[in-house]
């Protein structure tokens, strides 16, 4: 018998010892980071809602209860019996039975009211029907993405319980060594920004945290060929953890699958299908530019097939000695600070991931407390000396001044911007700024992915600042469906039309001008004297944008193949707010109030003066160990 | 055909195209670092001795003609022409004609006679009879050791020549990778001397450098097991460097070859042979402990079988990106400095081993003089602030009283030494001490493998000082065949006599009093208040040597099943003076003169506060940028 099946009998006896005699047990499994119980009696474990709690406590194991199928009221007599349970007003829109889990997949407008006064009408489901209800929201502006990734999960049903059999299995495999270890070895972004990746390890697990490309480079990947990486197959590594859904940090998540890598991925669920959303256009870049695509599309479905989808907050298993929590990052809709705690208190690591310290118009600024940490490896995009920024108010108005300016000259303003993140908070200014009349009602339109990921972000709306929130849910507040938005879906004949016309706003990927309409844009409006061309977000060396704000004259067009140019006469404008990173002060008021104070801080994820700047004055002013490592190293911690 | 085979036709071409019609080349194969050109002339090679000169720096390879075995000379025809080429005074022993290779290996007293003036007569035997000569010395003080290894050898010839072809296609295979990286990984000795064991690694060839044990430590091995090392399998490490032949740096070659590791082992003839006697050594001294030997004997001889001997100085492609080339260390018989140069004027470093900078009765001062060198790894046993030893005159001054005094009080010295190295080097002190008349005559006994490693260094005078090899050849002046000296070979029994006896010297292993026969002597004099200990050589943490010195008054004897003590009543002294190792002020000379000054220094093999302090002194009085590393760390250079 494997250690597993040994363990998993243990548990099986302790499971026995504290359920009721009445209340049978057929049956228990791992699947993924859960312990699966299986019973005959589902509606007695539903009517003891502490029993489960109990358990979890006991066997410090996150608990899900499965009927055995044949205990279940038939899919059509339960559908009636649960639509008669969820008051009219939660919109239940759709009922999915899968007799091989006993779950039934509830879609509705307003999830809240399906799940009742702490799970009530959950509990009462299954009490009346036997079978276990998972509610998933309807999102208020229908996204393609959201239902692919459902429509994809749904038809991989089996395959992925294969999946998380497998993973299970491995999480709660016997840890082998006696050696005690923690390190962290540095494939990426490490005095750059971009391909962020690293590995944690220890003698019994490797964990991947990020795999992103870098912006404007030539396909400079992360060094995944190493030997602590994937040099010697792809059986080392136990998993892959996802900080955000940003390229730079997930763009060769998928490559992973090529690489025949078939382990777990952790992240929040809005950064899963924003990861799909985004790899997947990152393909049809490539292809459209005339490059050839790192991996196939199929590559994306495995990535999505293999995540875990965790809260922020869950303390989950993923390896034998390594418990991973998600945090609010701040920056975009799922980014999360990742904590890990290895093996049984002896060590703790968080990756900042990237993180935005105040709190924005979109997200709670992020946290930075937690139990225990040892070491934190921190982003520095905004690490240098100088890198203070204007506060949001005055940014706003430097932006509305900007718009203001080109209108009266009857010029466009076109603004490059990530799809995910900055584009939303855009829209909100813009929204409210058009409403409180500080600025003429204009079009704003949206290329690129932009519309695709605000849908994104209406899916989630538990991610988002509690105010906003609610206004998603009314339908006449919800800000994203103002009438001035108008996503571009008629593709360059559309944009030639809205170069020609009026006074207008154009937000367009890609952030950088590495790719993307945004090229098109600077095609028709750069050599406009009227237009302005205006940088809201962090420019990587290397990067067209940043080659633009350093002064040159012209700009190259069309794709890779091509070497033509345009004039640049627009104005170029940069308004420094609206970051999705903290700045220099945020980084230093992160770290400064974090809870506790961590031992040593690696900085990552900047420039070399960015990281080194930043790390001399939190060793100066705050008295931490910190450095800034070059890729390719290995720090040991305990 | 693969880039090797390819590769082989174009430097075949290129053969063909510099050697003259009149003589055949019939074939070209790579064995190990070296390029061997097979041909039907060996005689017009022979004559030529400039066209090998032209190819060898032509084609940047070390060379090797061998004949076809149609055209030599039957072996007894051969016999007597080569007794008939060498001078009488030669003292030639044995003729070895091995007709796979066309080599005929000549044993001689007198090796340099049988060469000739810068090779005269091997060249002239070549013309005469086509078979190539090697020479080899007839060890003046007979060592089973070298005869071993030497039996062994010829008996295994054909087994490898297979390796070394396999080893020379690794070698001089086409590198893969585009990346442009050197890094250091630390498995061993660091802040702690003993496990030295490091990574060299580049995007195409991992180095393994050294592999030892810990010193008194409960087994503690290098960290083998991570993925840099052989943690996914031997195959991903190229070669094995050793230093130099002490246990805390070769202990644990062996174990590399029961791990499935099939490559190659560089070091010089000596290291190879010292490896031999000590690991065996070590294996034996497991068994009497009643411990299990961490592995078979058989799996030293695998690594004798796969070792490639290298001479100081010798420039040596081990992969296709590095190129290795061993200096004199000074620390014991055949240690060296080892000098890595990556890639085509990439990247130096220089490993030091164990170095002692000044020059010893046995060995000239380590060599610090590079072409180049970016990063150097250095020792810092005596790398603490107050680590200043006596010179050795003061150290011999106190040695002589000490003698002295336990002579006038009819008691015995022992001496906890190191087979190699310290023993030799203070039987040069006493024998001259005796000469002199400078202490009374008095038998000095020699236990636990000290003579077997003297028969050695009687085999290898080149790599002593030139004075000492001159007297080494006469039989008369030979100081290591003086009449005081006692191999003990007759066991408890003879221990026993010695005790009970006369006044005497008592040179035993080991040095550090972690087992081997110095047990049994401290067991019998342990007791004696007019006997005298002393410690002539570092003494690690953990060791029975280290808590004598720290003042224990008594000591455990018998195996490690047995818990017996017996008091400590006899004297005990430290005499610093004769360490094999430099002392503070030898390691600040070291990096002082070195030629080029590094830009990095790593400082291990010290205990953490030696490290540290070496580090830090370093960094400040000479402006370099120094590390004193933990294990399981990497370090990225270039
Ligand atoms: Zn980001
Ligand atoms: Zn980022
Ligand atoms: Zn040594
Ligand atoms: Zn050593
Ligand atoms: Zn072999």
């Amino acid at each position: 018998m494997s250690t597993v099946d040994k363990q998993l009998e243990d548990v099986k006896a302790t499971i026995d010892e504290e359920v009721p005699r009445r209340i049978s047990v057929s049956d228990v499994t791992y699947e993924g980071p859960e312990l699966v119980i299986y019973t005959r009696d589902p509606k007695e474990f539903a009517a003891n809602s502490d029993l489960v709690r109990r358990l979890a406590s006991k066997l410090r194991k996150r608990i899900t209860v499965r009927p055995d199928p044949d205990v279940l009221a038939p899919p059509s007599e339960a559908e009636s019996a649960i639509r008669e349970l969820i008051p009219e007003e939660a919109g239940v829109m759709d009922l999915n039975f899968h007799t091989d889990t006993g779950e039934v997949v509830i879609q509705a407008q307003k999830p809240g009211v399906v799940i009742g006064r702490r799970g009530a009408t959950l509990r009462e489901i299954t009490q009346e029907v036997g079978w276990t209800p998972e509610v998933v929201r309807t999102p208020p502006i229908e996204s393609s993405t959201v239902d692919n990734v459902r429509n994809f999960l749904k038809q991989e049903r089996e395959d992925r319980r294969d999946i998380l059999e497998r993973v299970g299995r491995q999480i709660h495999r016997e840890p082998m060594s006696d050696d005690e270890y923690v390190r962290i070895t540095t494939l990426g972004s490490c005095r750059e920004v971009g391909r962020a990746a690293f590995i944690l390890s220890t003698p019994d697990t490797r964990i991947l945290i990020d795999c992103g490309n870098k912006p404007g480079a030539n396909g400079e990947k992360p060094y995944l060929d190493i030997p602590e990486a994937f040099g010697a197959g792809t059986n080392g590594i136990d998993a892959v953890v996802l900080t955000h859904a940003h390229l730079d940090h997930s763009a060769l998540v998928p490559l992973l699958f090529e690489y025949g890598y078939d382990g777990p991925i952790y992240c929040t669920e809005p950064t899963r299908d924003l990861m799909g959303l985004l790899t997947l256009d990152h393909l049809d870049t490539a292809a459209d530019d005339g490059r050839t695509p790192p991996y196939d599309s199929e590559m994306v479905r495995e990535a999505i097939k293999h995540t875990i989808p965790l809260e922020y907050g869950d303390v989950t298993d993923i390896a034998p000695d390594i418990k991973l929590t998600l945090h609010n990052a701040g920056h975009i809709l799922g980014s999360s600070v990742c904590h890990f705690h290895v093996g049984d208190g002896l060590y703790n690591v968080a990756f900042s991931g990237d993180i935005h310290y105040d709190d924005t118009r979109l997200f709670d600024g992020a946290v930075n407390d937690f139990p225990r940490v040892e070491t934190l490896v921190l982003e520095s995009t905004y690490g240098g000396r100088n890198d203070y920024q204007t506060d949001q108010e005055d940014s706003e108005r430097k932006l509305k001044q900007i718009i203001q300016n080109a209108y009266d000259r009857d010029g466009k303003v076109l603004i490059p911007t990530f799809a995910v993140g900055r584009s939303q908070e855009l829209m909100l200014v813009l929204e409210e700024a058009m409403r409180n009349g500080d600025i003429p009602e204009m079009p704003v339109h949206l290329d690129g992915m932009i519309w695709e990921a605000t849908a994104v972000h209406t899916t989630y709306p538990e991610y988002l600042r509690d105010g906003l929130q609610d206004r998603i849910f009314d339908e006449d507040e919800n800000p994203f469906l103002a009438d001035q938005f108008n996503p571009i879906d008629g593709g360059d004949e559309e944009r030639q039309e809205i170069a020609d016309g009026d006074s207008s706003i154009i937000l367009s990927t890609s952030g950088m001008l590495t790719g993307g309409p945004a090229m098109s844009w600077l095609e028709q409006l750069g050599p406009d004297p009227d237009s302005t061309l205006t940088f809201v977000g962090y420019q990587a060396q290397g990067t067209l944008g940043k080659r633009i704000q350093r002064g040159i004259d012209e700009v190259p067009v069309g794709g890779s193949g091509r070497s033509e140019t345009v004039p640049l006469e627009m104005n170029v404008e940069t308004v420094d707010g609206f970051s999705g990173h903290a700045d220099r002060q945020g980084l230093e008021n992160f770290v400064k109030t974090m809870n506790p104070r961590p031992e040593k801080i690696l900085c990552v994820h900047g420039d070399e003066s960015a990281t080194q700047d930043l790390s001399s004055s939190l060793y100066h002013d705050q008295n931490i160990r910190t450095f800034a490592p070059e890729n390719l190293e290995t720090f040991r911690f305990r």
